[in-house]
């Protein structure tokens, strides 16, 4: 952990000018007849988990190139997110990978209490080979045409919800890599019932208090066609499978020009809205910084979350899933943190009763209009001000830093392997 | 019609070389096991819909270069499209569109008989005004915030039933234009319920031997969203509607780079693949002739329809649904007709049992070769043999240049209107 | 145009408001280093043009459904578009599109001086047939095989500046339709230097001190290729022509996913950017309200010019160009020429010496932080109150309807026709 | 190599069934006025290029899943490369990549004569770190901020020319991943111009006989921006270099709908296509096998070059560049350099004088008839009479795996890792 000292020497210098800014947007808001403390406190008690993946340089199928600390392993990876959540106050819990972070309950347990993170949903991998599996998932996984490495696959997703279950997770996510390459390669419609059966069987074993998140993608690894490829297909395995199963929508997954967040609205409206992968995109699954790339994107998302926020049970996961290949992973992450935030604070001062009027009265540009008025208020004082009142830092990343904690953690952790072994 | 011999004569110059090619094709398919006769059976019995306004002129918002001799109305297309039918004999229905197509019911059943021709799927029109609707489409038609707008449409619907009923269709095509052009526009989940409601209302009218399509597309003409985007959306209201209700499939209105032919197989799998309206495209919804840019891609659609031919009630509507800018019409909708066939033909000759097992033991090269290998067949001896037997003509483009219609419903029908009124 | 008092009653409500919040952003502004009322000085000199025929509604192939009150011919146009300028302040000239507003000079002089407009780039029309032209476009314009049609487009072009230079104009903006639509239509390499050629003729009759601008779009309404299909194609014809050809950006003429802001600077550092035609869009050439879709989009965009602002020479043409299908095209006007303001405004107070210490450093993250910063600050204030320093209105829309012009000019003018013939 | 007694046992089972084929080809030939022999002698001289690094099975960023036998080293790749050319006689040289296969030229060229290769293209390697380079290219190459990273770079790519001319090579490719991940991460014109002055520099020290071909690309492995993001910024390099740089283009390298047989007419116009990376592919740079995905789409790329055959020195370089993640990578190799030659068999025998004729009277359908007519005929008996009589394979992948070639090297060649470490 950063000393607090450090945390309180960095919000010193800027506590002056964010009390200058915040009671500022305070009377402005107030003359649009907002509530500022209102919507403060509605963000500080918004969070958004962490993914353990993500505090380790990231890298493509050309190279990777690592920086320096970093984490050797689920220890190291959960004191990097206790910083970002110390920093931002906005990252509660961690997502695990397995069997990436596969490790002794109570050491994970222990960890996170002394980190201040709880466990968010668990992650199956079977989009790699494993050293404890002994049949290869190079032609699929859920969907093989081998019904025993479905089985394996089947047993590691039931092993993920176990160890979950012993450290305090309530729900598992599916993102599997099966698809093809090639036309005939596979059947497609063979291959999604044999994914539906698998999928039946990990179902089956889910607990009562737990939810099944699956992810659809449009390609890659397969790059022909995606056994879960679109929000139609993850549809229908949500439907099929029962009341727990919901569909998680990651926004780099979706063909171009899509209209994403008309996808949410679709779910929410059947029920199955699950959660969001969230991260930004420009080509493909770029996995860059949350709002990156297109920041009203990401509003009109929220706007959508923020409409069906009244709806009975609807409470979907929110989680970042980024790859960190220029940035310190920290950096990008507390960064994109407080970017949710904002859409989230945006969207909230909507004014949906004028919005509503226009909307049934067709009057498209004043319609427009209103949710550009909460999109382009500068909401950071806000964001900066609940910080500052949970002991967070008015800005994290001045406040990193400052705090010397990479260059600490690149003494104790050893260089990390680059390369990139030729695939092209 | 053209005379018989005007066909006859053209034949006769293209015969000997045909059966020279349709020997040796024969021979060919032989080694591989095929039986070239039972293929071309299979090809002389198959038919395509024409769409009634295909064989107008179309156009682009910039601009309508009309050709000679425009059908003046629904009359004039019969004629038309009775010479397609003739030529290919591959085209042995049309599909109408109201009110463009409105006309007594008699009228039109004893035009049809005399041009050969039955009355495929009615297609209704809400993206339009018209003269005799007082209220304006102009923001919705089933989807729309005003009650007595969407009771229109619905009415509109239930007319356009009415009159296909006394005319032997057995299928009404409902796309509508409903959408936005703005982020906050309308509130997207409300928009669909009033579609689903309208559309419950319009099923509720459906006769017990017919079919309810619904189409989905991506955009245009609206431009930020469309209240049936994509196959996801579509599938949910034929599940909302019930089991007369279907999905149609048109191959230009998906978003760039998705799998066309996985969502035939989906749709497939889930019994809700309505049929389709066949063209091509290359950026969006082109309409221009089918299999003119990427005619593997209609083969690996067809593919699908083969491996999915022995269900049981399975039975799509095919029709032809194009745009034709700077083509005679009726040689576009003849030559897209034979490519329509020529993929079914290909389709027919896949080694299905090869690549079942290439599938099985994922010899994803050896199956994607054996696509491969039937598509490649140049198959067009087999098409032209089938013409030739039924009366038409061995090179239908040939025998119609030949016969001089144009020229000829050229003198009978007055220049048509050009022009596009500067809408940029 | 619109009465003094009427402008004068709608900004006493709003001036109060409008003050507070300039105070409380200026000293936001001021702490961040920065001069509010520089930015202000600028903002107010800043102008875009206006499209005469964006004052008319659009439509699509499907349909156009007219508002009332439409233009009736260039001196309705002038009327509408005075108004624009009369409530933004923003709008000092007009782009005339020819034939559509062909009318004598004298009179179009007359009509500039009495609304307060000036006129911008002139635009030639050789992608719809037009009466008095003897031949046909259906196959092309500058690039037709047929010597007599590529002749008549290039006199066409001739005439039209000859119009301009009457009016005061001094540019001349090329958009052809030429293309294909089917592989094969064309030798693509004997239709480019056909183009090349006119492009020649036409360059060698523009006056000395006039920039010719090219214009390239992707597709539509050819849909198999274009002959200027890419700002790679378009920076080889201004090349091949000259020093006063110039490449036109318009933001909606690309592939999916291209970077616009990186052609923009490619451009710029070639020497070749004309200027733009703003507008924005999600699929293809949408022509919707500009930062409708991606504000960010737009802002990147100018923090392009701004990086460029002080190169010799530097003069870009800016410009609207939109549909309006649902709005009423003065407020989308309105709407936009204040967003090309916001966008401006946004980029000019980006901190370019740290933006450029943190490139340098390859520090990323505070880079793309530091554009974004400047892009969350809402600048609306500062538009505003340049508004209303020069007369005009604070909050535009509010004054126009207000005002009651619509109505008043709906009473003048007769219905225009709306409708779209079946072209689908 | 495999025993010409193998090969002969395949050939022999096969011979009769194509004489047969071969027959009635050249007899529908001779009735379309065609030469068969003459179309088979082009075919027979014609070769493309195998990249070494191609007979490895690639990965994706996700998971690499390699098979037996992979080759260990540049002497193994060959061995892999001379089976690729002995069974299918159409793949007589190979490009290299340094530094995977940077070794001792003699050693290289001793090889080569061995398996019976010459060297193409040599590519340099700035993607990656490398361990005898001091500098990281995290940051970029040619184009990073440190001149002594340029530097390094640059002095790179003098080392593979040196390497180049020692074994017989004539060009060097040079792609590097520079770009961006993050608006404003870079100045796009500031890091452009240090890319070509880095370029200049490589330029003065290629040899008089040699060309450096340039590649572009769209995204990946950066997702904001990239330097050489398209074939207008690789065409400004090449004019900027001089008269022996040229274009390279890959046909995975560009936006959505892109147009690639226009960019290919483009460049060969403006005199600078450089040649070829073969491929295909349905999302974004999938490096599928050649006409995997969609073979039209090559056609039209080899109709284009056929049409500017006769250009004087008028030779661009032909190489395929694939990843092969499913399958035994000779296999698809071969494959793909067959798909390259039928693609090329059947432009030969497209009917020039009648397009062109159809071209010049705007007559759209029988023009694109031409082209189908070309690509539908089934090439390949004179594709396997051209393998045939040069002592290659008829059927090279049943051929290759009667051999049992890869079986025996499994033996030799110690398994490789596979794994992916958790960079997602």
């Amino acid at each position: 952990m950063i000393s607090k000292d450090s945390v309180e020497r960095s919000n010193a210098a800027a506590e002056a000018t964010l009390r200058a800014d915040y009671d500022a947007l305070g009377e402005h808001l107030d003359r649009r007849g907002i509530d500022i403390a209102a919507v403060k406190d509605k963000v500080a008690a918004y969070g958004v988990a962490v993914p353990s993946w993500g505090v380790g340089t990231g890298g493509t199928r050309f190279a990777r190139f690592p920086g320096t600390g970093e984490p050797r392993d689920v220890f190291d990876k959960l004191d990097d997110c206790g910083i970002i959540h110390q920093l931002t106050g906005a990252t509660p819990s961690v997502s695990l990978h397995v069997p990436w972070d596969d490790a002794d309950p109570a050491a994970l347990t222990a960890k996170a209490e002394e980190t201040g993170l709880r466990f968010d949903a668990m992650n199956s991998n079977t989009f790699q080979d494993h050293e404890s599996h002994p049949l290869s998932y190079k032609y699929g996984s859920l969907s093989h045409t081998d019904a025993a490495v479905r089985q394996q696959a089947v047993e590691h997703n039931l092993y993920v919800i176990e160890l979950g279950q012993k450290i305090g997770s309530k729900a598992l996510t599916v993102w599997v890599g099966d698809g093809s390459n090639f036309p005939g390669q596979t059947n497609m419609t063979r291959q999604f019932e044999r994914y539906l059966d698998s999928a039946r069987s990990i179902y089956s074993g889910l607990p009562e208090d737990w939810r099944l998140f699956t992810e659809h993608k449009m390609f890659e690894p397969a790059f022909y066609s995606t056994v879960v490829q679109d929000w139609g297909t993850n549809y229908l395995i949500a439907k099929e499978l029962g009341d727990r199963a919901h569909c998680l929508v990651d926004l780099g997954h979706h063909a171009p020009n899509v209209n994403i967040e008309m996808i949410v609205a679709r779910l929410i409206q059947f029920g199955k809205l699950g959660g969001f992968h969230f991260n930004d995109s420009k080509y493909g699954d770029d996995d860059l910084d949350t709002a990156a790339i297109d920041p009203y994107r990401l509003f009109l998302v929220f706007n959508e979350l923020m409409d069906a926020a009244d709806t009975p049970g609807f409470d979907p996961a929110h989680m970042l899933d980024q790859s960190h290949n220029v940035n310190d992973p920290i950096e990008s992450l507390m960064s994109s943190a407080m970017e949710v935030q904002r859409a989230y604070a945006q969207a909230l001062i909507v004014d949906r009763t004028a919005l509503e009027g226009f909307q049934q009265d067709n009057d498209a540009l004043m319609a427009t209009t209103t949710l550009k008025r909460a999109f382009r208020t500068d909401v950071e004082p806000i964001l900066a001000m609940a910080r500052l009142e949970k002991g967070a830092a008015i800005d994290p990343v001045a406040a990193y830093r400052a705090s010397g904690y990479r260059a600490r953690v690149a003494e104790e952790r050893p260089a990390s392997a680059g390369g990139g072994g030729g695939i092209v």
